[in-house]
């Protein structure tokens, strides 16, 4: 394999992955601030992300609430499982792929009763079968599925099961991780109550925190309900609200370029302009993964735009660890596979990302599997 | 009250908080790239930093390990608490003031057995009483202190205190997170199992992680022990040694800040270099105030060169609110009080500040006190 030569000086690598993404230097500049954490520019600063997160999820500011969270998107995830299931409460997952498992995983850890409801990485879940179980089984307090499931690309249809939860009196929990911002979702509609996506996502902003979309006479049910004290959802919508402060030191420069994305976001069209881009970079995408013969994991119908796993060529001169390495000297990275019953790798479709740099990933990668001796047709 | 003329443009405050702080420019520029999560420069920068930070404690890095935590401080506190008491574990919080008070609040809401050993916040712990404490009470399994208490700015004898514990078979947690990187601490010899600090505390970097230093031998006895799968500090240690990665998406450009926050400590002479400009920040500080007629909230000889509590005046001219608000106007951030039977705000001397700007703040709260008509002596 080539090493690149060592050149004094640097330009990052583009990030085609589920994130952390490739972000504008704009927003990255955003950061070039020390903004103190209680002080009212801050305050200022995350009152409007707060508004504007609402707006995204097309919500009135009466009916739902934005409530932020330190950490990553899982740190998000189990602030909700641990703040709005009961003590006694039953959780129902709805599972294909890893980022379910995760959801009951956290459950799991936090000691609270859970049922699942697992199909294939590769299949969306059956409405009717969970219609079917919320009937029979009285005490499922909750219910929650992950959007798009990042570990095929999967796209699962939160709004039809949203309708069927709303028959039953259980709260409707939605992991948007890698799909908000860039899928549109209506909160009211879907019947969602709680909703949790992350700022290096679909809005493009840097790691840092995460944020959960509540509904507010949901949220408001919840108290003394906290597993913990840093993930109490409650307390700290309730510190919001009194002070327009976090209760524990946030992120103050991630936030900083969180407002610049949001602003980005805007300029671009908002959700919808957003997601013509990253669905022109999927298609630009698949054509020519197509034409060189790669196959994607997914039937093209259950498909999304955000990420899709391709399945490694049939040929044994392919390597993932070469080709991984091989397109990471030549400043593209990759994302590894993690369907569970078959090869796969991931390329992610967002960030800053264009056409252009698709196209650029493309010669990349037929240039590597060719060094490699690939043959795919 | 006079409004700040609006100039385009902006020039940042000074933070003289307890975090997050005024940082260097260049370890804000270091944030202006993207790093992928789980590619090979990160995982380096990651591995660098956790062995600085065992460096840092004075120890070696076969006894002592540092587990990188997302989120504030306050999550890496809960993550020792909630990840390193056994299951039907005893936790002795020793508290003088709402740090200490944090960490019992923790074990509370986690149902964590604890007891208490509650001291005024003027006062330091009587080792003798938690001598006796841990003599009376086999069932003690772990024992936290705060080192320097930002409440007040009071330093707490880490030192002593671990001897005595090392006299049980209790674990000892210390919460170092607004005096490592300028209070010098020797892990071993203070017996600590656990430590934790912050990113945005004295190593100067962003806020975004906390870190716990963590002895190994204690750590790898808390398996099952965990009480939340994000807190999960033994699974957190465990990924970092296999693959040298975060189990969660990990905060990557405030790691990148951090990485040159550590090099511009070493720089400064480590950790005594540092402990040297904060001291002179804090003598600067209250021969300035005390020549005003300002006091302190502590005796001198409990007092840290950290941050430093001073009374409100004793003139119904002063009011906070305005004093904040005017020295804000004039692009200097205090810190409002945290003692419960005291009035008094906060001026911390940490971060990217000096003795020039210690003086500049003097002036302005000497300017700010004329025009509000304060007398102080």
């Amino acid at each position: 394999m080539k090493t690149k030569k060592q050149i004094p000086g640097w330009k990052d690598k583009i990030l085609f992955t589920p994130g952390p993404l490739t972000t504008s230097q704009t927003i990255k500049q955003a950061m070039l601030r020390d903004l103190g954490s209680r002080d009212v520019e801050f305050i200022r600063l995350v009152r409007e992300v707060r508004h504007k997160l609402v707006e995204l999820g097309q919500a009135k500011p009466d009916e739902y609430t934005a409530v932020l969270m330190q950490g990553s998107g899982t740190f998000g995830l189990e602030a909700v499982v641990s703040s709005t299931v009961p003590p006694d409460g039953k959780l129902l997952v709805i599972i294909n792929g890893a980022y379910g498992k995760r959801l009951a995983k956290i459950a799991s850890v936090l000691k609270i009763k859970t049922v699942t409801l697992e199909y294939p990485e590769n299949t969306t879940p059956d409405p009717g079968e969970i219609e079917d179980t919320l009937k029979t089984d009285g005490k499922i307090t909750n219910v929650t599925v992950v959007h798009c499931e990042t570990t095929t690309g999967i796209v699962n249809p939160v709004r039809e099961i949203g309708q069927i939860v709303a028959k039953s009196s259980a709260k409707y929990f939605v992991d948007a991780m890698s799909s908000f911002g860039a899928v549109p979702v209506n909160l009211a509609e879907c019947n969602i109550d709680y909703l949790v996506s992350s700022a290096n996502k679909c809005i493009e902003g840097v790691p840092g925190f995460s944020f959960v979309l509540c509904k507010i006479s949901s949220l408001n049910e919840t108290a003394e309900y906290a597993r913990s004290l840093s993930f109490d959802l409650l307390e700290q919508y309730q510190g919001f609200e009194k002070n327009g402060q976090f209760r524990f030191t946030p992120p103050t420069h991630a936030l900083a370029a969180f407002r610049q994305a949001l602003a980005e976001l805007e300029a671009e069209g908002g959700v919808p302009g957003r997601a013509e881009r990253y669905r022109k970079n999927y298609e630009t995408l698949i054509a020519g993964m197509r034409q060189m013969g790669f196959r994607e994991y997914l039937r093209p119908e259950d498909q999304g735009y955000i990420i899709t796993s391709f399945l490694y060529p049939d040929d044994p001169n392919f390597s993932f660890a070469e080709f991984y390495e091989s397109l990471n000297q030549k400043d593209y990275v990759i994302y590894p596979g993690k369907v569970s019953d078959a090869n796969c790798f991931r390329i992610g479709n967002i960030g800053r990302i264009f056409k252009a740099d698709i196209k650029a990933l493309l010669a990349a990668i037929r240039e590597t599997i060719t060094e490699m001796g690939v043959k795919l047709k």
